[in-house]
């Protein structure tokens, strides 16, 4: 299935009210009672609406035993950006097409900054070492034992949506802000780790290293890896996929992308930050005076509308629901708010619950569209009282010299034909 | 990975309590600082303890575009039971390898009556007839654009565990307990579309047609219709997947498996129940006085250790975490206790949140193995105060004809060698 993107059909009238939702008055049966499909073979007693999926068996069991989504549903993938640089760095989640708040571990955006490490879990170790009492060398088999928390959260790229700095992309919502997915994590809270390592009085701060090629490696605030941190090695029920950190990641919610450690190998405590490469000549925030922040650990507030988002086509008038997504590496999700007209006016969207910490919250908006042309826009609040900022209070703030953090209401023109774009007002 | 399995080793002591979750004291870097795999090249300039995986970058993106779990966890796959019989119905959930309550869409079991159809969603037709005011025949694209709701939920086949009435399984818990999974919904109320099609007065059951070669039917009381069924074409995010009712099922939270008819396409409104093979001949349960049941819809209270588990084998003596899921189809699960002497004693076990009604919980509960024999139990307590049987009090009420709507708590004998094993106590 493709929402809203099969065809521009004239629209049909406002339903009337009793039918609100039906929006071109999904056909009767008198009317349409021929229109299902599967052609009549004249050698069976099969009446002829009968489809032909009806009449022989399916496919059978275990095919395969690790199942895969439908043949129709394979225009729904992750992607590069499509305008690839020469070392393309990541691939972006197709919001458009998903629902609810877990993105399949298939899908989850993917960056990594030397490939995808080919771990063998069993010969996977982490080392704990530094200001600690204990240095420990732990196996997978030694942390699948320690007591295991779930918990959901998002995960987004502090590089997500980087292009709107400069002029609005020409792509889909998975092209400009798919560097977002959200994710149950199962793992052992670093707390407990390290209460087995035995920190030192001066301890503060942590290094967290990859063991991909790169060894990734970024500084982590004591305070932090107390608090909610996880060494996560389940993701939506299943062992982390490899591209996630296959066998062992940190999960540290809220925080930029990057910070979440993947394949995870050592951890190093010590009494200040590290000052690796990824915390000084990247990752780091120039603003417009031409100096540049360090350690802009959480990711802001923010939202996006996904239906409908650009380069979809409204299939006619009527009822429909605009929905979306909201996180704020803060907290929870206050609420959100959805304008039609640009920001003027503002109403307050429905939450799917239980809202959660740091993850993905869905919110849903009736709208019935009668052909005028529109400004969709969604703001969202958390719960610390951070508001979403227009691009414009954005770049007055940050500047245009940064590539991250940007978190600015998104907004998409819907035309008078029904095509939605990528508008900066 | 494989939890438990790998070996046999001698125990070890128990570990001292300033480090009482590193069941095997987690070696010292001293002890073990060369354990760190990867053979030295003596051609590079790397401390020969680099790994293999970070000498060179790792495979690329897209690869594939939709993601694969790692090689390393090939054998956390569905499976038919050891015993096949001679026409295979159902495949299981391997719940001993999985985290938290989400089932990936790969791994939920499947149950169907003659294979799965490769339906065509643009094709596909949902038909709304019999005592209502507007017959509706509605295109994928009409549900899509009804107001959507997500909402976790668990399904489980009501002949689930059936072999238990009888004599204990020898398989693992995916052989014995794994037609049961979870997974975050979502779709349309199937009271929204009855609205929209406008119930007549004397309407009270709802005939629920499957477009697979079985032509699957059940009969679903109308009450349930209008509180919390929904019409699904979402699982986990993504649209279902083929096994599971590509491109729409109804979903009854807590009732039998079977009534969830997948590749829904018609919905007649009636004021009786139909009458169906799938509910006279099938799906009754037989009592001791030799007359059945009908219409037993709800999957009552239940829970199930899944580590450890039958056929594994406790790595050393130590600190480890039971865990398990419990689940009820009358509502939230409430509490749930643990014994680990056969029932003599219960201690309460700790729920994961949020809990939500009609949806797998995880517990855990902390035990320290110092390698005595034990015989372990979980009791399930919903919220609407129904207790999870033991087998004897089961077998006391309905007999032993039934296949159906085994509840009863599961035992699990762990050996002083390790060893776990199905038994009934």
């Amino acid at each position: 299935m493709e929402l809203d993107r099969q065809d521009n059909a004239a629209p049909a009238p406002v339903p009337p009210p009793r039918r609100r939702f039906l929006a071109r008055g999904a056909a009767s049966l008198a009317a349409a009672g021929g229109a299902v499909s599967g052609a009549a073979s004249a050698a069976d007693n099969l009446p002829p609406n009968v489809p032909q999926w009806m009449r022989a068996p399916g496919a059978g069991f275990l095919n395969p035993p690790y199942g895969q989504p439908s043949p129709f549903e394979k225009h729904v993938v992750r992607k590069l950006p499509e305008q690839p640089a020469a070392f393309p760095t990541a691939t972006r989640t197709p919001l458009q097409s998903l629902f609810g708040t877990t993105t399949p571990n298939g899908l989850f955006f993917e960056r990594h900054h030397a490939g995808v490490p080919a771990i063998d879990p069993d010969q996977h170790r982490l080392m704990v070492h530094g200001l600690v009492d204990r240095p420990l060398l732990l196996t997978m088999k030694d942390l699948l034992r320690f007591p295991a928390v779930s918990r959901s959260h998002f995960i987004e790229c502090s590089g997500n949506s980087m292009a709107e700095f400069k002029a609005p992309g020409k792509g889909t919502v998975q092209d400009i802000h798919g560097l977002l997915s959200g994710a149950e994590w199962t793992g052992v809270r670093l707390a407990d780790v390290l209460r087995e390592a035995g920190l030192q009085p001066s301890a503060s701060w942590i290094l967290a290293e990859g063991a991909d090629a790169a060894a990734m490696t970024r500084s982590i605030p004591l305070a932090k890896a107390l608090d909610d941190a996880l060494l996560a090695y389940g993701q939506n029920g299943e062992m982390l996929r490899p591209e996630q950190g296959y066998p062992l990641r940190l999960l540290l919610p809220g925080y930029e992308g990057n910070m979440n450690i993947k394949w995870l190998r050592r951890l190093k405590v010590g009494d200040a930050p590290f000052q690796t490469r990824e915390e000084t000549s990247k990752y780091t925030d120039l603003m417009p005076d031409g100096t540049a922040r360090q350690f802009t650990f959480v990711m802001g507030v923010k939202s996006v509308i996904t239906t409908p988002s650009a380069r979809q086509v409204l299939d006619g008038h009527g009822f429909r629901e605009i929905g979306g997504l909201a996180w704020s590496g803060h907290g929870r999700i206050a609420r959100v708010e959805v304008s039609l007209d640009g920001g003027r006016r503002w109403q307050e969207a429905a939450l799917d619950g239980p809202v959660q910490p740091r993850a993905l919250t869905r919110f849903r908006f009736p709208w019935v569209w009668t052909g005028q042309e529109a400004i969709l826009q969604s703001r969202a609040v958390d719960e610390a009282g951070n508001v979403q900022p227009t691009r414009a209070a954005l770049i007055a703030s940050d500047g245009q010299n940064s590539i991250y953090h940007y978190n600015a209401i998104q907004s998409w023109k819907v035309a008078s034909n029904g095509e939605v774009s990528n508008v900066h007002v």
